[in-house]
């Protein structure tokens, strides 16, 4: 293709990388092929109500390198109102003069440039999962800088459970699956992982715990994905309650993990709640690397008129893969991952 | 003094540098004085229970600088047993021939040890608080890493809650001072700081955060410390709950504020509970120089027999103060360091 | 006084947390005082060639909270330069409706502002110096992130040592004094640290490894500032050498002493130099505290008119302090500082 | 297999990880097998001098995970010397009982695996290479932290360079492959790479920073990996020289270049030689799970029989490959990749 008018946005959670992925699509699309690119804010809503912004190849772009969120801003949007609104989407990118559009998102937003693709407007799409769940790539960006955080407030707990004799349960991401959770304990020397792929099973856990006590290691660490859930039958639990006041309480599952564990025990056992600090902030080195990768291959992919693909990381290599092979099934943590890795619990 | 025989013990709550300072101790005391230390295991517990360890001036002792936590362990124990163990106590110091005990603690461990003081034991004590509410001198060890941890946190929140135009509350360490939460949102520049010297009006909150979206600065990171309250008759809000499954709920203080901001603006919020990543884990340089500091002072103060003192930051020195002095009440933020933060609210 | 309108500029070598001094006297200025501040680019020479910016108390200067170096830039000026320019800077600063200036800057910018001060111009400074050498105040600004990268690096080089029985000796910044040197070495736990107060005996240094290496502990660290010397009489040593192909050479002191110990013990020795890493990126929490409040004070003493000080910490408290008490003398490391320091080199 | 005797042996230079794959070893061997582990000191050296320390499946080894470094110590031996002492090497493992070895280490290290291999001995290797250069897996344990060092301080020198209008020059490690400078200068918003698959025309360099400064962006980073060189007949360069003073001097590769741009410019250029920095110190998160899982499948390995292999990253996967095949070549910056990475120079 010749010069173009190259369109994006960023939709779902934010991640860190998502300025890094923009910068090298409009860095890449100038320097490589003369093209121009623009943004809408906020998601596919920005595209239905035409909130663009021109992005320029200057300076400016290169500081967002390093800076987490989105300088787009994001939003989230039901596919139906998507879907009812295809002619404004296609009148705004006519109106815009733009020949193609790289979506940046998880499952949703890529399922959704799929349709506008099959729908006629060329799509290009960049998966964005903090929780490494999409299928066809090694590896999504956002995910090393979450598994860093998880990981340093792991080895940062590894001194107090020690020091106090205590079981500290560490709660990170991963509702459908266990990526962050498998890599953060691994790395932070975890005696216990639990991952939504394999219901618990309290007793076992227990026993793990009472093990280490027995053998003199009168401390454990044991890191929770949010969406671990116990093995039918095994546990009493239903999340989302309301205390007494009438507030809405928030026990997640690495609390419910902990009180059981306290309560079978009497072990000093402490939860906490890693939260939102996973998703923000500067990205890691490999995290700017993949992410300026993927923009470079998806301002690409577009010049080359490749549509209806995503970019994906397959060993050292960025491949394009089509959208419907990403997003037919989340990527789970394997059976024999998870073994490996609990050969190491002690 | 000649060559003496020195004790020490961690008591209370864990604190990045305890080791710093008995490395200090037991280095200090060698090489200056040709002094040897112990440690007694567990807090006053193993001092009560003789749980004796010699402590070597060696490459071992100095890798422990980089450590959170305390080598030593730690515990609590309640005053009335340490009184009622005197004789015991005196016991094991004689046995083991020891000359003058160092306790590293909070108020609690300094009472106590001006107890002993009191009681012919000759005593000089280390100030330790993550929460930087020790009379008389200007910094303890600990404090420095925790705002560290905390300042990255808010840092990693802004992001998200600039991308997703969201309030993030972070509740960060502080029952009774809100030091910690002071300096961590002066150094993430937070839109509002929330502190226990002075109950909050959650009126002004939410309005703080009304005039930041109406301005068109869509988002807002509000710090709260732990210890935080309503002023008296402004909000309902009853600490520790039970939901109707009959657990115990963990709705702190920061959720509180969280839950009336959406329900008062239905902006999107969030809140984070930093928890024990914050005193835990590798002392920043800041505290592994104050902790060592302290260490070699304790460790003159003991050798020039100066017991009853506490060693104290005085500017750029370590000076030495009376128990009583440093114990008699909480360092609290004052008025005015409170009100030149808020200036920077915006 | 009323509401005023406020110039400052950054002046000599970068620091981290300029931004963050400049971002507080903007907010203050406007929040507290409902003042406007404009800022010089580039040092004293851009206020000699009104080169003006308009600073905003808005989200764009909280940005820069986190971001190292200076928004204004910096530049070097002579002092006869700029005395011989007293009546352009005085027609400058009337042109711009300039109540009162706040040079941030080392040694000689206070001086120059000492003299403008004298010469009828309202000036209030703010003391910038990374090597901690500004008489009058506990600690500057940006020595705590110098110190924190410097420690940083010791950690690292610990395990390499180790691991290949080799001598690392670690060139930090700090040309007349060695408090970088002396609070990374105490951080890192350094065996040997060299700074510019005391000249170095080259054989104490070689007989300290020796020691070492024949104790079992085969490795060793030294910190040396860049600006450390050999008594007189104990080393040949010249600086600023050129090589057999005419080109300039770099090695430091760091590297001198390095060659001599491996020429003297035949260990394997390496140097690192830090250089310019410890002076950018972000401000560690800890310096943006220090940084912010310094910009409050300095802003509250122009509008209460308190003229020709600076600001300083002293204890937990800001102070004014006249300038001439501030430049008069370097701050340097005191002899017992060090000499406590030397008894953990082990 | 049954249970075995297992011993390993770290050999090279050090490199982040070594420990992990250490502690990863011995627990899978423990607890999957019910097999032991030794190790020897000092690499090919502490084999052949019979230097043996048992490795214990225990909290300590825990400990090592987050260890730069190797708790083994390392070395290096000319092959001659190794394959001299074959008969010394068979007789050490067969008075140790041991059933198999897993040397890691780098190319020379694998070979000499793959020749004793040949001569009898079982073997599985583990690569090791903070250069990122071993053929057949993706990427080896260390790079990734190299890279992060690498990253942070081109990070910091931005600011500075913006600051002070400067060419800021980061030399970083490779001395036969470009792999860390590419993905740092990718990662750091580097305006120019040069690595030694490319030989650089300096005049290239000059203009591009000459563009930058015209186009008002007045400062550039340029990352040079250590074993960069000009390409023939563009540029006077010899390294290795002598000062007038007989010293041997340090001009690396970085500074040439430097003064070769000052000299042709006359802009304010540094240069900063990173150093040993890049190989020590806490492994990032992703390494310790890369070296993990190394470790996993060495052990593994080991107990299926399956020698004359190294365990090798492909895509999501550890796979085993020949040795052979992994030391045929240096595994290079493909073209593409580096013209991809000069998209974004700007």
């Amino acid at each position: 293709m010749g010069i173009m008018r190259i369109a994006t946005l960023t939709s779902g959670g934010d991640c860190p990388g998502l300025n890094a992925v923009i910068r090298a699509i409009v860095r890449t699309s100038s320097s490589e092929y003369g093209s121009t690119v623009v943004g809408f804010e906020d998601g596919w809503i920005g595209l239905m109500e035409d909130r663009r912004v021109q992005l320029y190849d200057d300076e400016s772009i290169d500081r967002m390198l390093l800076r987490g969120g989105t300088m787009l801003g994001t939003g989230r949007v039901h596919p139906d109102i998507l879907m009812s609104n295809l002619d404004r989407i296609k009148e705004n990118l006519d109106d815009a003069g733009i020949d193609a559009l790289i979506p940046i998102g998880g499952e949703g937003t890529l399922k959704a440039g799929k349709w506008l693709s099959d729908n006629g407007i060329p799509v290009v799409g960049v998966p964005k999962t903090i929780d490494n769940d999409v299928n066809g790539t090694d590896y999504t960006f956002g995910f090393d800088t979450a598994v860093a955080v998880a990981t340093d407030a792991v080895d940062r707990l590894h001194t107090t459970a020690e020091s106090h004799q205590r079981v500290m349960i560490v709660e990170v991401m991963g509702r459908h699956v266990g990526w962050i959770a498998l890599h953060a304990g691994m790395a932070g020397g975890a005696h216990y992982i639990v991952i939504p792929e394999k219901p618990f099973d309290i007793n076992e856990i227990v026993k793990s715990m009472e093990r280490r006590f027995q053998m003199g290691e009168k401390y454990g660490i044991i890191v929770v994905a949010e969406g671990a859930a116990p093995k039918p039958g095994t546990m009493e639990y239903e999340e989302g309650g309301v205390d007494q006041f009438g507030h809405q309480t928030f026990n997640g599952i690495g609390q419910v993990i902990g009180q059981e564990i306290k309560s079978r025990t009497g072990y000093d056992v402490r939860t906490t709640v890693l939260g939102h600090i996973q998703r923000g902030g500067t990205p890691t080195a490999y995290d700017r690397v993949l992410a300026t990768r993927y923009g470079i291959h998806a301002a690409r992919a577009v010049h080359e008129g490749d549509y209806g693909k995503i970019v994906a990381l397959n060993g050292e290599n960025i491949d394009r893969i089509d959208i419907d092979d990403a997003v037919a099934e989340l990527k789970v943590v394997p059976e024999g991952r998870y073994r490996a890795a609990a050969a190491l619990f002690g």
